[in-house]
């Protein structure tokens, strides 16, 4: 979101709170494939940054460690997807974050499971 | 690799046989982040990208129907990562494939494990 | 919880209902391992069959084509653990449903993300 | 295998050395769900054992901390199932280890991947 990358692909943070962070992202027609659906890849992208942002609201730096999607449902260009990342466990050094990925009118369509590793340092002043 | 977004991302098709795909991607400088190692988003693409063409190698329509990435070790600007993608499963619609994602030195980066789901149709002439 | 395994690790059915099944388990002495919390793979196999049971509870004969767990918080000696399974999507032959199994005091000890296939038949008079 | 669920699931071990061990299991009729297959919960079990055993094969006390499952084929009565752990990556705390389940055939039943995380003390002597 506030790198070149998501920027590029559209994406914009919602909120972010200690734990917890949401971004939209709009699908665009240059990010479907051939069946005329979002690729998995960008909604990949836009869960695996909202699970990075609710991660990093702790100031600690953390990086990723795995994750698991499922798609469960198409979007389609003109869709509105938000990922609504939010922290399921942080014990030791490592956190487990569920995302949910939505589309305009609520309907699932995507799961995420985020694991994070924490590691020296802070995320502002490192 | 034929799209746009892979090609922005530099990615290159290795060789692409039935039930197999190898792809490659140069570690660039725009690619990392904050610890100054390749963001896992982008090791994610380079494996995703392997595991579609693996999974459309056979001329049937596939969609993802999920994935699992796990990072072993970090990447470095300037790393050549190649994802070599196997399949391991082809039974009824439903596929599972194993994505390496290694370095130049032949270390491996990244695991990946995608499933995939046969549609209607073929890539093709659809 | 009907068959023998189940019945031998002290698994009781809570409730059944389309898309989901709870059920719960009490952690006896046997299920510790060295460090004296409750082995992994108690916890697995109450979830995997609360998912068994939430997706098998439309009378449509499915079987577990994979699953991922996550282990939260340690559980202990005379913990009784509950698993609640609920179907997240189930579209064409394929759903995913979310376990979470948590203690007597509803602390998270578990997620458990299960992918069924559903095959030709029905559970009843099959 | 060296506990009384495994030895009461018929497990045993057929090799164990640093970062890998091999266990098998007979299928029996109790294993067997209502489609006349293994049910996935035995086969997630001896791939389980097996991690388990590599993950403590260099006498470093470790835990689970979650795991991935896919079950590529079935498995019937009197099959012979093997399970072949090998450590894919050990860095800082954490270690990625991958499982193979075959039959006697050697036919790929399953594919696991199970995640580690050390913890103070020894296998051996704690």
């Amino acid at each position: 979101a506030n790198d070149p990358a998501s920027q590029a692909l559209g994406m914009h943070i919602v909120s972010v709170a200690p734990g917890q962070a949401s971004m939209s992202m709009p699908v665009r027609a240059d990010m479907l494939n051939g069946h005329k659906t979002c690729h998995g890849g960008f909604i990949f992208a836009l869960a695996d940054s909202s699970f990075a942002f609710a991660c990093n609201s702790r100031n600690a730096a953390t990086v990723a460690a795995g994750c698991t999607i499922d798609y469960l449902a198409p979007a389609f260009e003109g869709d509105v997807l938000t990922a609504n990342a939010a922290e399921y466990s942080l014990s030791g050094r490592t956190g487990v974050y569920d995302v949910q990925v939505t589309n305009q009118e609520g309907k699932r369509i995507a799961i995420f499971r985020g694991r994070s590793y924490r590691i020296k340092g802070q995320v502002v002043g490192d």
